[in-house]
Parts: structure tokens; C-alpha cells; sequence
């Protein structure tokens, strides 16, 4: 498998259009220890050649146009290699993009049925005719083979459940504590090669790593994970949001409930940070944050990384 | 005024993420007489530092993103000098991109009703809640002083029909020729500025110049117009789609029913085409159409143009 990190900033991306927080001003400024980052997506492919889309950010006309495998390249004057979108949940950072995906060219969205029924009650993404780009729900727990436009793209996807939120636009303030949260509203893809034996998990959005996903995880070879905030409230701190990162569903990358901690026995060989938000202080590459997630085994995604398995 | 022309081409901009068109495998290979273009928006500030966007085109993020002027710029953590968007009709590639303009930023919305019930029934677009970001419909032929964020932006702009379409996604194919369309669905956009007194003229989708427009447009200043296609059946021609430029909604460059004609003896001081379509050859610099269009007396828009009134 070929998997391309598409885009490793969490929503609104790196600088977002309307912060001028540390981080934001430096890289608009131009500072050699920032870099700017894309809405998050990964793209992965079985044969190099065939390709498909784990989420499908706003940025995704961008991050296709800096990708020559993802370019038209079957010398017809309409195609794309990309041959389906795997969706982890149904905020804009992940589906907005596939607006982005008209033009009457056939590949299928896989998503689960509450991530598929906000879809389809949009009318906005009829820009992509149904007869055209059929979707296909996820059964959680039930891996199921990827196919698009006529194509077995030789990869299996399975999802599963992971503790999150609805998304933000979806919100029930009267539902209580949870907002109206159901189960597949966040899920966790395990991406299979059954021709290599190869896999790896892409969880861009998670509030804990349980027990029953700690014991999923263990002895992986390769997981990208929800890397948000470096601390639950590191967006109050520095004035930008009055929410937390668990308010938001979203785990923290550090402390004794973090993400460091809760991967740290699991024997997970490569262990890759994505969905980052701006207000993370891991963003600066000269920052103590930064030093201290490499030491502990943890690499820091950016647009453009390639990772073979 | 200042206007800046944020992107200059039709949906699915340049190159097209499927399109492997002449222009659009040219634009990809890097050949000196092509550059690549975002799909179509505008903004205008009456001041240099307040801005209203004309259209909100997918590719928003990355517009904004080479505009230092659009960056935040009054040094609290959060801000834009962003205030309003005033939208042209209800198409993926002018409405798309309001869904990065979320992160809790007061600015307004400006539509027709008909187009205001497109975002409003797209629960997508509530990432924009309405008591942040609040909708005020523009009524035909009424100028409106426009505001937003609490700021009077010293400008207004007055709507008017032209002849078009609704948007492709909204199509009904039972309702006959005109698929449903009814008036406030495709509106163009008189932008004035009454300390100076100045005006454009804002029309990125047109299917025809009525005697109505005609007169409307007589003597103007500036406008920007409509140069989707160079002629009607070219996407035909080249073998990417199925339709006409007019059973899109488009208007031509050339021939005798094209806008070089209908515009010729109008008294334009300064005519300039915007939402150009990724098969029209004048997007290729040395091409014999580009030539003719600028003996014509116009000029071909391009990203970051800026135009001053």
C-alpha cells in the first residue's frame, strides 16, 4: 500500500482564514519553523495507480492539483484515478470536499448510514447524481471490500465505532451531554492489503482511547491518529474558542488521558499524528511540545507525507 | 473602490481535477502560455480595508490564503476584514466555499430568497450559525447599502435578474426547458460606491443579452461578464460533455448572439471576462480566440488581478 497524507490540519487548516493566533501569524509570516497544512485527508492506494480518498476535505481541489498520481491518466479526456472516498464522520472538514468531486465522474462514497443520511439530505451534494456516484454504507465491524467505477481497488476498509460527537452543525444542545451523538456518527477505518497481509488504522477524530480501542490497536504496524490539541484547553488559554478538546470529541495529545500515554505499551510500530489544530503548539518545529512527541515515538504528519507499507 | 478578482474560473476551476482537455493537460505540464486558475469569486472593498466577497467559490481557503489584504488584520486573536458575501446564484462553485468562512466570524450573507432557501435547507451550511452570521435577502432591482460585523461598508450593491438557469443539482427534468427556474435564481450585481460615485458591474453567469440588460449596461464603467465559453458547442466538440453552452446557461464569447457582439456598441469603458471555462481556448495566451477577444477591446480576468475605480 501507498498511503499520502493529503492534508494534516484539522478543520479551518493551517492558518485558518480568520485567526491571527501564534501560530497562525507565524506561518503567514513566513517562519522557517512553520509550514502550512491542508484540511484533513489521506489518500491510499493498493497498486499505485488506483487510488482512494479517506475523508474529503474543503481543501481537496488543492491537495489533488499538488498530487500528480492523482491527476487524470488514462489519456481519455475525462478520468481520475481517484475511485472512491472512505468518510470517518460527517463534519465539513471531511465531507465538504466532495463537492469538489462533480463533473460526472463515476466512484463510490462509503460511509455509515448516519454519515450517509446527512449526505443525502443536502441537496447540495447532488452535484454528484447518485446514478453516477453510488454510496455505499459501512456496517461497523463488517470489512468490506473497496470498488469503484467498475474497479476493485484490492482493499479492504473496516469500520468501527470510536468515542466522539456528532458533527458541530448537527448539534441537539437540548439532547443533553451528548448532542444527539449516535453510534457511527465517529468511526475508525482499519485499511486492509489482503494481498500483502499489510494494514493500518486512520482515526482522525476521537475523544478516548478505551479499552476496547487500545485493545484493537495493539501490536499494529502503522496508525494515524486524532492529534487535535497538545491540551484539553489550549484553545480557552490562548482566548480562541471557550470549548475544550473534549467538548469538541476530541482526545488530547498530552497528559495521563492523552494520546501519548494511552498508545505508549500497545506495541504499535509507527504511530503517526494527523487532524492537527492550529492552536497546537507541536506546529512549531523548534517547540519543546514538538521535541517531546517525537521522543515519545510519535511522528508529526504533513501534507505531502508518503508512507509505504 | 478596489476589486480584486480572486478566481477567474468557471466550476471545477483550472485545471479540472478529471480533465485531461487539451488546456487542462497543458495547464498540468506546466506550458508557459497557460496558468492556473480558482473558480470564481471577487471581492471589493470600498475602503482597502473592509471586504465584500461577490460569490464564494470552493477554492475560498487558498484565495484568501495569497491575499494578504484578506488576512486578519487588527490584532486580536480572532478577526477578518471579511464582513460580507453577496452571492450570484445557488451553484456548488459560487456557494461551496461559505463553509470556510466558519470558526464563529460575524459577517452577512447576501442572496436572493430563492437562493438564501437553498443554504437555509442545506443543514451543512448552519457550520455558519444564523445568529453569527446572519442572511439578509436581496430584493431585484433595489440598491442595498451593504453591512456586516457591525460595519457600514460604504457600499451598495443592487441586484437584478438576468436570463439563466438554476443551479444544475437543483434541476427539476419534469418541469420542461427551464428546469424550474424562476426569477432571483441567476442575478447580476451593480456594485456602487456613492462617496465617489463609481460603479461596476458584476454578471459571472448569463445566458443572454436581453434589450434589458443592454440598456442596463450602456456606458458603464467596468464590467466583469460572463466568458464561460468561447462558443456554444465546444465541450461537445472536445468530447467532454453533453451540452451546450446555453443549455447550461451560458452565453458565448463568439458569433453573432455571443457578448463580444451584444456588448460592442454599448459604450463599456472596460470590459473583462471572469468564470472562464477550462475548454475555452482563450485560455491558452497564444491562441488565435485569445487574440480576437482582446482585439475586441476585452480583457481575460486572471487570479489576483486587482482593478481600481
Amino acid at each position: 500500500m501507498l498511503i499520502r497524507v493529503l492534508g494534516c490540519s484539522a478543520g479551518g487548516g493551517f492558518p485558518q482564514w480568520n485567526c491571527n493566533c501564534r501560530n497562525c501569524s507565524s506561518v503567514r509570516s513566513g517562519k522557517s519553523n512553520f509550514k502550512t497544512l491542508t484540511q484533513s485527508s489521506l489518500a491510499v492506494s493498493g497498486d499505485g495507480k488506483d487510488w482512494v480518498l479517506l475523508n474529503a476535505s474543503p481543501d481537496l481541489r488543492q491537495q489533488i492539483n499538488v498530487a500528480p498520481a492523482l491527476a487524470p491518466n488514462n489519456g481519455s479526456a475525462r478520468s481520475s484515478p481517484i475511485k472512491a472516498a472512505v468518510l470517518t464522520n460527517g463534519d465539513v472538514d471531511h465531507i465538504g470536499g466532495l463537492i469538489n468531486l462533480r463533473e460526472v465522474q463515476p466512484f463510490t462514497i462509503y460511509a455509515t448510514r448516519r454519515v450517509l443520511d446527512v449526505i443525502e439530505s443536502n441537496c447540495v451534494f447532488d452535484i454528484l447524481a447518485a446514478n453516477v456516484v453510488p454510496r455505499t454504507p459501512l456496517e461497523l465491524g463488517r470489512p468490506l471490500q473497496l470498488t469503484g467505477a467498475g474497479v476493485d481497488l484490492g482493499l479492504t476498509a473496516e469500520a468501527f465505532d470510536v468515542p466522539g460527537k456528532i458533527a458541530l452543525y448537527l448539534e441537539d444542545p437540548s439532547a443533553g451531554m451528548r448532542f444527539g451523538t449516535q453510534v457511527g456518527d465517529t468511526i475508525g477505518l482499519k485499511i486492509s492489503d489482503p494481498a500483502t497481509g499489510e494494514a493500518f488504522f486512520y482515526i482522525p477524530g476521537c475523544a478516548e482511547v478505551d479499552e476496547v480501542l487500545a485493545q484493537r490497536l495493539k501490536g499494529a504496524s502503522l496508525v494515524f491518529f486524532d492529534g487535535t490539541l497538545y491540551t484539553d484547553d489550549e484553545m480557552i488559554c490562548q482566548g480562541l474558542l471557550d470549548k475544550t478538546g473534549s467538548r469538541m470529541g476530541h482526545i488530547s495529545i498530552s497528559g495521563s488521558l492523552g494520546s501519548i500515554s494511552a498508545l505508549r505499551n500497545l506495541g504499535v510500530e509507527r504511530k503517526i499524528y494527523v487532524h492537527i489544530n492550529n492552536s497546537n503548539p507541536v506546529l512549531d518545529e523548534s517547540s519543546q511540545e514538538r521535541k517531546a512527541v517525537e521522543a515519545a515515538g510519535w511522528e508529526i504528519g504533513y501534507d505531502g507525507m508518503e508512507v509505504r507499507l
